[in-house]
């Protein structure tokens, strides 16, 4: 029998450090606000901007939700774009995946001032990630490391099995994992033999997206297990590790209330981060780090 | 009794490729040139640089070897740097490294135009590597699966153990190899259990720059060895693979010989791919990719 490695408690902790944080801004004259640009067509989508508006509200951000029709020119996305870049209200911009096939992500992403890139997606900032200079890094990834320190787990000399490799998780969180001296084992799709690689680890992180990847036959007793899977189903939200693994291993964070539930909270904390940066390099909002 | 994967057939077939492509480039009127900047102090960067003269004139290159007296600064080297950007009889820059502490390597190149920057070691050639994208990748790294795929040793789905997360080697080989579909591990020296991992592995590549780090006890007869590691000893340059790991494997690189060899000659393969760069982008010498 496991422990269920729930992230609400530190979720909660670092939402009061966040509030207390955001009234010290508001007493200086600033009131801390982020965008969302959201473009019709995802369901999902619309419901996760609504949920980050929610903890928004909750924490004290402003949050402007700029909905979008579906015919949306990658052009006109780009103005808007600018047009945030060199609003000193508004201190994080953030793109509500995934967009329409028409729209390069990719060359909106780089549109994005680095100062401002709370999601971490810019080249600038995927570069900080790798180099580990200073910079917006992505929240998933940070969330699961995070929830291991939380608990107790160091890093450090330790054997991780990280399951995916794709842009938004696998990669950032290999360097992340890397920078607090783990051994890293990336597997994916090609991979041969999973279980034989997770028999050996002392940490499995999986992002694979895949439901039911992870089952109780490939687990062990002193495994701890890190799900960063989002798999929507009929029933709701799960990640990509059996709910029957619970029982073979040392612990696990739950899908819903882990790996996710953090994740929002320390995107509001790189919100913080993005205003010191913008602090930091003089007030110019729009100025490349 | 293992093979030695030596690297001169495939360096040899690979520069007649290069020597055809420059005399191509000389029909049409441009010179193919490179400069490398040498600061004065390290008598194994001065060993470097004139191997590199020697190659450069055998493949019809032209070499310009530039060197400054230790006590140039920072800021004068960024400016040569620049005067070479908007040479366009320049086609590759070069940093002979190790640079005297006064001088920040990773300012200076970035300070290289991206298309010029045949060691890749620019931030814009570094997240290239990273994504996929085009650009100059780094040769050493390419060096090492160039050989794996001479000798007819596919990667998909293979599990790599590679040890050493440097910034010239190992992290950019790591995306070399996950873009293979290979399954990584990556050791370091807070790895618990170097030889647990080499067990399991299908390819053992090292970057570790620790002689005798791979003795014949930690490898098996299956194994397929890359030796990335360079280390300067009294006897002249070893890898970071035991000599008598050869018994014990099925095939490994020898140093001198493998990776190095292969290596030098990739660099001249990116001035080549430099100058398409250069090219392709209009014939703006200094325009950023």
């Amino acid at each position: 029998m496991g422990t269920w490695l729930k992230s609400r408690e530190l979720a909660d902790h670092i939402s009061e450090t966040i509030i207390r944080r955001v009234n010290e801004w508001k007493h200086q004259g600033v009131q801390p606000a982020i965008a969302t640009i959201l473009v019709q067509g995802d369901p999902a989508s619309e419901y996760y901007a609504k949920a980050k508006e929610k903890l928004a509200r909750k924490l004290g951000v402003q949050y402007h939700l700029m909905v979008f029709p579906a015919e949306i020119s990658e052009e006109q996305l780009m103005e808007i774009v600018e047009v945030l870049n060199n609003d000193k209200n508004i201190h994080g911009i953030m793109l509500e995946l995934p967009m329409p096939k028409h729209i390069s992500v990719n060359k909106l992403s780089n549109t994005i001032s680095p100062v401002k890139d709370v999601d971490g997606i810019s080249a600038v900032n995927k570069l900080a990630c790798l180099t580990g200079e200073t910079g917006l890094y992505p929240a998933t990834p940070q969330s699961c490391v995070r929830i291991l320190q939380h608990y107790g787990y160091p890093l450090q000399g330790k054997h991780v099995v990280l399951v995916g490799r794709g842009e938004t998780v696998g990669r950032p969180l290999m360097q992340l994992l890397l920078r607090e001296n783990a051994t890293v084992t990336v597997c994916h799709s090609h991979t041969t033999d999973l279980a034989g690689h997770i028999a050996k680890a002392d940490i499995l992180i999986t992002a694979a997206g895949r439901k039911g990847l992870i089952s109780p036959a490939m687990v062990h007793p002193s495994l701890v297990v890190i799900d960063a899977g989002i798999n929507e189903t009929e029933d709701g939200i799960t990640g990509d590790v059996d709910r029957d693994v619970f029982e073979a291993v040392e612990a696990v964070t739950p899908v819903p209330g882990g790996v996710g539930t953090l994740t929002t909270v320390l995107l509001f904390e790189n919100v913080l981060k993005a205003m010191e940066l913008q602090h930091i390099t003089g007030g110019e909002p729009h100025e490349h780090i």
